[in-house]
């Protein structure tokens, strides 16, 4: 098991992070899990899913980095508790005020400085552009940037490079590709609003649930109310 | 007041930062403080000097983030308590244990997602990059590459630009720079090592009185024993 090459996978708890550190794995990779409490209305859940998903499998590295404190910054609904969840709206146009700002700006520059203590070799984060709403930091464009700032801003004897396997793919790809790789689904995490029942009402809930419904395969999660699909 | 440009200067408390805000002052910006606690030793001091020095410049908009938690990280003797800050060293050639994985990563994105909330037009970093003990993520090449990320990680209408005014300064010239704006330099603290008396043997300590030295001015701090120039 030593020999394997390491990487830092950003672990939500979610469905898309969940089928990225599968993916890592099936690549040959040992994995370590950064799981980022950015004081997120579903953190609880979100926590006790990641600590699931990395016993379920057999991640020893993890490491919880708490920086809620984020929530001071304000500007998101995850994140301010004054501003409501919108619901889901696929024809929206403009970003919505789920957007935490620079996000995953924050969330790599901590898995980089854990990457390079670690030595590893590699990064996974779960980001999908069509799927994002939109997030500027969801862009493929973005990662490829961010690569450059990985290499500019480490060691010079470090070499880390970014993985976003599902960058490109929809939430459809993604439930036929962790049913293939036999990610536990009934693990995973989504709902922007609720920590107990999915609400089934809320971009992330919809996704999910348009995902499954498209790949033609049963989301083992319970929901309070499910949109239906046609 | 209300119709200045507004900048997010990053403010540690020490020399650097404090004229890098002077100079954002000088240059017309009204100033938003971010202080960053990544669970350094002199962290106590160094925020006290923060307070001191936003008062000073009457300061309204302050956000102080602690994520000490980086200490879990490891991998740095400012974060690390088991690892020795090492003594001044000018013709080290490796980078030095002092060294915090892609801390500079870590504060702009901070930075950024706080100027992205506040409408700020810009951001102002004190990073030196002759004078930085050889950190990766002090180079003006870093920083370039920074302002990219910036521009493709926020939403379209956000404008933020990337000040670093201390990029190719030398001590010398910042001590220079500092005295010819005003800058309180009582209140602004280096020291690696202590939260009393600067200790004035650390590579932060000595690269501060060099500058002093070099410059012809007095360091109105005080130091446990002072590295003597000639």
């Amino acid at each position: 098991m030593g020999n394997k090459p390491l990487a830092v996978v950003v672990l939500s708890g979610g469905m898309d992070s969940t089928v990225c550190a599968a993916i890592a794995i099936n690549q040959g990779f040992e994995i370590a899990g950064l799981h980022l409490n950015y004081g997120q209305r579903t953190e609880k859940k979100e926590l006790d899913c990641f600590n699931k998903i990395a016993d379920y499998y057999k991640i020893d590295k993890r490491l919880i980095i708490d920086f809620s404190q984020l929530s001071q910054i304000g500007g998101s609904s995850l994140t301010d508790y004054r501003l409501d969840v919108p619901e889901a709206n696929f024809e929206r146009d403009e970003i919505p005020n789920t957007y935490v700002p620079f996000r995953n700006a924050l969330i790599l520059s901590m898995a980089v400085a854990w990457a390079e203590v670690l030595n590893a070799n590699a990064i996974f984060i779960g980001a999908v552009e069509e799927d994002s709403s939109g997030y500027p930091d969801c862009r493929r464009i973005f990662f490829n940037a961010y690569q450059e700032i990985i290499n500019l801003g480490t060691k010079p004897e470090t070499k880390i490079k970014l993985y976003t396997p599902l960058i490109n793919m929809s939430k459809k790809d993604i439930v036929l590709t962790g049913n293939s790789l036999g990610v536990p689904f009934e693990l995973t995490w989504s709902c922007y609003k609720s920590n107990t029942i999915a609400c089934g009402e809320c971009d992330s809930c919809a996704l999910r649930l348009r995902g499954f419904y498209q790949a033609g395969i049963n989301d083992p999660l319970l929901y309070e109310k499910k949109i239906k699909f046609e």
